[in-house]
């Protein structure tokens, strides 16, 4: 099947944060494609993987990048397409100069940024179908089925919290 | 006609940013409703906003709000149309308080967070328009026409400067 | 006996740090229950037990949680009781997300912020106590003593330390 | 009538600042009484006033200080009554100072933590009214109908917009 | 006289900033150019300035964004060129975003950063007559009377005072 | 010997940080004590042994404390005597909470502020021996021997990486 | 008289704030020098200042600089005197740069670091007198007398309060 | 062969960070001395070290600290070669300190500040190079190759991740 949705990353370091992204949108039968391209190292791999995205039928970009983190920037300088951005921690900054350098765009070119590290991974892919959603009925009813599977799993946790202190 | 999107903000001194938002939906002439809803002052008003959007064939939410901004995140919880979040500045804490309260949401909740205040409201703007142009092509011409604009406003600037210093 | 104090936390992986909230409310006898509930996962399970909860006899309601940390916003939204908020830390940016998302609260619906992490949840439980004990003379008399406990416990610290220095 | 809450501030420069404050507990009717005393430069008269303020009938304190905001925690230190602290802003790191220096307390002696300036200040005062309320049926309802107006003046402002804009 | 150096701005507004650098490269007589091109809304104009700048004889690059700063990454992702970057303030975040942007760059392309705006701008020009100096004794004895000229103003600065001191 | 100089901590938990200045104190053979004592759990006491220092014979405070650390103001507010603060790290905020709530001391009363951690317990205790130095000239011929030291320490490293490159 | 304080600015933009300083040594009638000397642009001229103020009679040295304040610990490096800095804020990290590059100094050259801007130039007054009135009892009576003083205008100010608000 | 690059270090402490300079020179056999000499600890070596750099034959400088980070500045202020700063992490604020204390370096003396910690010590050893380079076109040539390098590494790692993928 065609991915509709490409996975970037600035370097593989950053795969065990991007496999959460991987794992919802396998869950949501999304296909995707996920590469290893970064935008310093490698700016015109990067720039055609990002320009020629929409042509292959790619709907939705996520880009990770940790540090200075230009990915997901310049991708959105390279296509129309809606990008959103995961911000990597774990280097001295703890991931705030990768956010920084996602969130704050200048007008123009919007980045969607996500929460730094694995939740924002796995929110990217969540994002991610819910853009698809927007014109899919079986991905809108699926995440219905998430959602409420979210607030079951709470519901789970505290009743078994309930019961543990119950028996103490 | 049936606004696409719905743009919320937390109290109506947002709105100067957020009519930065309207302005791009207006050039795009993409529909949109423009509500004043608080997380905090009005949940209730908020959640019936959030969760009644879908039906009323919302497909992009907007969120803005300053200092501790659950907006975004409340309206997230419950509805599974994408959230764009825009952080509001102006207090003590600049925007940061509000940027962190919007973006580090927790897995399973995403909101797409923009830029502080008003380069951010423009991104939110044309980020909706980029998810309403995956299933919409006069979109998605638009966003590459407005591409094209963007790159020539920057050449006419350059020209502008090069003239500027061969006077003097 | 009927809970007095309903502890809220966003997920079950806050409960090692709130279980210094409730060892605090145990050594005071004072009743609480403690519940999980997200405001981003269960919104409808959190309004309940936050609007109900006055009606149910609670008198404070202490939430905890983490990154952007919502919850305490959330239920203080759907309740006149008082709201204690501690922020959990521990994710990439070591609770500064958490500690802004709740202190941060626009005017009209106060949070009571504690500090972040284990400190702040075993002050949870001692402020609670100590707004209970506004119209408890048994309570009042329990903090007097625990106040010339605390005292004690660090003068035999001193004490200790000057032996062991005097030995060396 | 004797005053149920202690305003303290470390300085009259505080003043417009905690003017909120007073702003709130004059609207419930609340009697209280607003002092000046310093943590550093007076600290016998801070503790005596601390100290003392239970004796004297005062059931909540409220205590501002900006820059090393030593004073809400100095107070706590003395009384077992509730106390609640605003940070105050102004100086070169906008108030993040006198965040920390009151939010970080260690176990053991707590510090209700309210926003940094005049938010923090209006809810300071909300805080002390709903603790008073817990065994004030009068402030209870007066809460329940500050609430309401709340959201109501939520609605009229987006009522306002819609005209606003149905008139462009 | 062929250019030197390529001062590249994101925006033409950071244009009263950079003039600080070309009025060093003034002072010292070197050659430059300037010109406005953006990392994201012109990116293929940006790649090739850069690219072709060593080509037209350039050897040393200044470039000057703000917010996500990524324009000087980018930059030096195209040339093997030495690139000087100038975070510029004036944002919400003050400039901390285009810092951490700018000079968090990862293994492999550096970015030599300066301080936030204007003593930034002016640092960049010296640092890149300090580069061209290597191999250029004209430069470097300017250099040497550049540095002799500093000292002198501040020894005129504080002779000043002495004799405004005297006076009172 | 009669101690010259107060250690004060808030917590035993602060004795392996402050061991590095006792040690200094050692070195130079100037006698002090050590005491535990804290500014929120025996305010009394604190402010007993701060005030009555002067009166022992004691010349110069150092203080230590973590979190919002009010110790070193609070001592300051109570005697005329220098006073030295060393914020303790360790908590979620690694000691920037402690380092704001010393070093923001409002005019009046001084903090003289030490870095973050080990390194500023060493320094407070050179910085006391500086002081006791101004009227102490064995003291302040032992500051010059130390200070060669420093020179000499730093030199024979130098000169041991010297031999290991010249090895490899 | 001889100066026994040295009061140095790393540039005379200093000096507003730098007054402060001056206005208490002069209160408490200390005879001080203020000269302008910069780390970066005049590092000879500041090292001899440094160097020979302990054989000029100079017992304490107060350095103020701002950015990347390396002055005061330039300073400590060629002196035994104790150092006391002032940050200077302004610039767009608001001198939290010249906050960090002063107090955390690494182990074995102190700087008393005071608070940002104008308090901590009026603290650093006071710590100068307190370091020189160990051994100066004219000195001691007046900081005695200064910490009454202190406390009666808070007193005065309270008093104010009340009386202004009796009348409303 | 005579070195060309100075690297200069605060503390032996950090030659496991430097090593990653010492190892890009190496790798384009750019001759150069490595050297341990404190800002604070030994101040006339560290002047001696840099004022005399360039009569040794010297064309950049490269140095490296933590903390307060002096070295970098100290060092710029006594030569007119360019000095590209290392900031060293590791301590409680994880290198923000040293990088704060880097790259706001007032206008007139230049620091080219580099990322905290590895990277930026990779880094600095390539930016040297790229100086060099504008006067050597072997170096030159070897930047080029090095550049292609980096990107064939990364198509590498991106067909390796394809492989594994396939392989699933």
């Amino acid at each position: 099947m065609k991915p509709l949705v490409l996975i970037l990353m600035g370097s593989d370091s950053d795969l065990p944060v991007m496999e959460e992204t991987a794992r919802v949108l396998d869950a949501f039968q999304v296909p995707y494609e996920m590469r290893v391209s970064s935008a310093h190292r490698s700016p015109a791999r990067t720039a055609e993987l990002a320009a020629g995205a929409d042509g292959r039928g790619i709907k939705v970009i996520i880009a990770a990048a940790g540090m200075a983190a230009h990915l997901a920037g310049v991708v959105a300088a390279e296509t129309c397409l809606p990008v959103i951005g995961v911000p990597i921690g774990g280097g001295p900054l703890n991931g705030v100069d990768a956010l920084y350098a996602m969130v704050q765009m200048p007008g123009g070119i919007p980045v969607a940024t996500m929460a730094i590290g694995k939740a924002g991974a796995k929110n990217a892919g969540i994002l991610a179908v819910q853009m698809l959603a927007i014109a899919d009925t079986r991905l809108a009813a699926g995440l219905a089925d998430f959602k409420r599977q979210l607030a079951e799993e709470v519901a789970a946790k505290d009743e078994a919290l309930q019961l543990a202190r119950a028996r103490d």
